[in-house]
């Protein structure tokens, strides 16, 4: 998926660009628009070597051309380092969050409009 | 509010009473279907002595019988006293906290589905 492959295109794929579309990382304040949330997603990958998820709990509900999906993340990540020398200077870590999404169906496809992860 | 007056039949009435119903309050983990919302807002209302929020960039979305608003919350609560007391051995905190709820309008009026909020 393009969280895991640290891809912003493929994130563009996945978002509805537009001003109503919000972003809340774990721990982080709520961004608003496009703009930011490709912004703070290319700061991510930016830091990020590795991250994985394994999802649990997943819940699916659709309503019209609406749905959201909840669900708890178990995320492994390794930052800081180069993807070659990660055991040298890297620090890899596991944590969990519980994440909240919404997606509205565009009319040929899903896009994500709102993106809810905090941490437990 | 409901939540301001910590009255648990007022968020009865707030909420879908259903198994789809989730809730994340700051930092727990997710609590999935009516009955463990129920006894979570029962908790929180029984060590709350005062709870008031003041919402700031909040932002409504509707789209058919669905609705999403995401905000922050500036949270003043007063906790583990009796409200006669509140001086002598109570606590009173401030916080901050991004919350995403989604509606569902069951034919006559929104109900509270998702209620996700995270400290920032």
């Amino acid at each position: 998926m393009a969280l895991e492959a640290c891809d912003i295109d493929a994130m563009a794929e996945v978002w509805e660009q537009s001003d109503r579309a919000v972003v809340v990382h774990p721990g982080w304040p709520m961004l608003r628009g496009w703009p930011q949330i490709a912004e703070s997603w290319a700061a991510i990958f930016r830091n990020t070597n590795l991250i994985q998820f394994v999802i649990t709990d997943e819940q699916c509900t659709v309503l019209g051309s609406t749905a959201w999906v909840t669900a708890q993340e178990n995320i492994l990540q390794a930052t800081g380092a180069t993807s070659e020398s990660l055991s040298d200077s890297g620090s890899l870590s596991g944590s969990r969050a519980v994440v909240t999404n919404v997606f509205v169906h565009d009319g040929s496809r899903w896009r994500l409009v709102v993106h809810h992860a905090s941490p437990v």
